[in-house]
């Protein structure tokens, strides 16, 4: 008997009519798997926030201006955003991390100093980064996923302009037009909207049709998807589960899948967000996401929602009684 | 300003993109109402489980035989049931209480003993139970619902045989043929199914198209469907959120619609069960339930695994902060 068998027959043996937990049974097969253990455990999580500003944000991609990147992650380091409140909610701890925002780095105790540089340049013109900036973000991912000690983790991300920057990241990957990715983000009114898929078209015809992950973060990437794509990876690659957030985060998620194949396994797609494409993402990866909120805020606020089930998953492989052990009938 | 207006500006006034927070901010409105307050709570959540045994069973209804579930029971009672394990997971209480299980009494100091009689008859070819039978199990209901003390209320239920309970009021109370009502329950297969439709088709054929809640719950009601609709409404009545489970609980959830319109302020749809007629009795009440994870358990499991988004969208409102208290831009 495998052990994904054996898996198998301690779900069925458990106190309820064969597969009627649906996605919580899928969910228990796949934390097993990746944990190796019939008594798994996905209690402890930790959200890391990667902030970083865009170039392209100056162009007029976003209805909210630069600033608010910086602004939000004094508001994360103060409890005050909608990632602190969901993760006090749920028992998460929160970390921030400055990838790279604009202007002076920010002083605080609790900021993660990781800042590339202060902003990508202007992804519509030029490349975003540098290969040297590009290698240093994924190191530096690669270094706070390897530091995690909780067993789940949640990526989050903030930075004015970074739907366009997953836009594009994700359309190059998977060889998609651009336009099937393109949303309003932070909320553009329809003539923002257009502007925005004018200059991401024009973004677009500056490189091939598809992509190698490297070259597709590199040419659109932010310090933060980069970073959060090299720490996705190291924490699969540390045995930790991995909880996607919104369309951001899956661009992060789609590279980290191109780059480490094996990472799949440790992936949980925690919502489909109401960010147009993100459909589109999901469904290029046969993902199938656990919530369906209307959510498009980011900052891992879906991870978040998503991870008591995913800790309820495991405790129920772990704890449920057996029809043996609680001497309780079978079917007939 | 009404209250409304107040509670809608509170929210645009949070630091996210207007609505970014979809569904979670509805719910937030919601709670808001019902607790007439901005700083709300969904912080304390009680499961009561009502447990029953149906006449029908011995028919052939279901998958499993009616001992399973005074077995169930016990397994609640010394925690080893998927809601007990999802209860602890999430931070819940749990209480079971006796409707009409059949046999003796269950001795037990945690059991809440409100037996109406030992099993309900056979409704396939006569009333479930008499009128004096369904007013003491609605008045259990009643006096649990008023005697809780938490914000949240879970009502789950056990009973071999239910599904088909269920069925029958769902489609007397909404005017709709059985078969559109008509699952596999447990797990029952082609030839199972079958039969299971055949004995309700007879079971609907004793009485008119459409019967009022009361008449449904005598007709064709478990104890635990009739006093869970009473708990529902007692809860509704004094202030609680009320978390509709499954199919069964939805019945139940049905009735109290009828008797108490009010309640649909109070009510909040967890899921979208696996059983098949959930999504039309869901549909009929323009209820758009949380979660969609192809669960068919029953036993509360899924409100209690909504809880978690209940308690966060509370948290939300009551915690976050404002772009002036952050000192964020807002767009422009």
């Amino acid at each position: 008997m495998t052990f994904s068998d054996t898996v198998r027959a301690a779900l069925d043996n458990k106190t309820k009519p064969v597969g009627s937990l649906g996605v919580i049974e899928s969910l228990a097969r796949q934390i097993a798997e990746v944990q190796q253990s019939l008594t798994p455990s996905a209690e402890r999580c930790t959200l890391t926030i990667f902030a970083a500003d865009h170039g392209m944000a100056a162009a007029g991609v976003s209805a909210f201006p630069s600033e608010v990147t910086r602004q939000m992650v004094l508001n994360f380091l103060s409890g005050g955003a909608a990632a602190n409140v969901f993760a006090r909610s749920t028992g998460a701890n929160v970390q921030v991390v400055d990838a790279g925002v604009l202007g002076a780095p920010i002083e605080h105790p609790d900021l993660i100093q990781k800042r590339v540089a202060p902003g990508t340049r202007n992804a519509i013109t030029e490349p975003a980064m540098s290969a040297d900036q590009l290698e240093a973000a994924l190191a530096a991912g690669d270094e706070i996923g390897r530091s995690l000690t909780c067993e789940v983790a949640c990526f989050g991300e903030m930075g004015i302009g970074n739907t366009s920057s997953a836009s594009l990241v994700s359309a190059k990957t998977l060889g998609l037009p651009i336009d099937a990715l393109i949303g309003r983000g932070t909320g553009l009114d329809d003539a923002g909207l257009a502007r925005k898929a004018d200059l991401l078209a024009q973004a677009a015809q500056r490189t091939l049709t598809i992509l190698d992950a490297r070259t597709a973060l590199q040419e659109y990437g932010g310090f933060e998807i980069a970073m959060m794509c090299g720490a996705m990876m190291a924490a699969s690659e540390t045995g930790r589960l991995v909880i996607i957030d919104g369309f951001i985060a899956s661009a992060a998620a789609l590279c980290a899948l191109k780059l480490r194949p094996e990472c799949a396994a440790n992936f949980i797609y925690a919502h489909c967000s109401a960010e147009s494409g993100h459909r589109r993402v999901l469904d290029a990866i046969q993902a199938r996401p656990l919530l369906d909120l209307d959510l498009r805020l980011g900052e891992g606020t879906g991870a978040l929602l998503a991870w008591p089930l995913v800790k309820a998953a495991a405790a129920m492989l772990r704890e449920m009684a057996s029809f043996e052990s609680a001497g309780v009938s079978g079917p007939g």
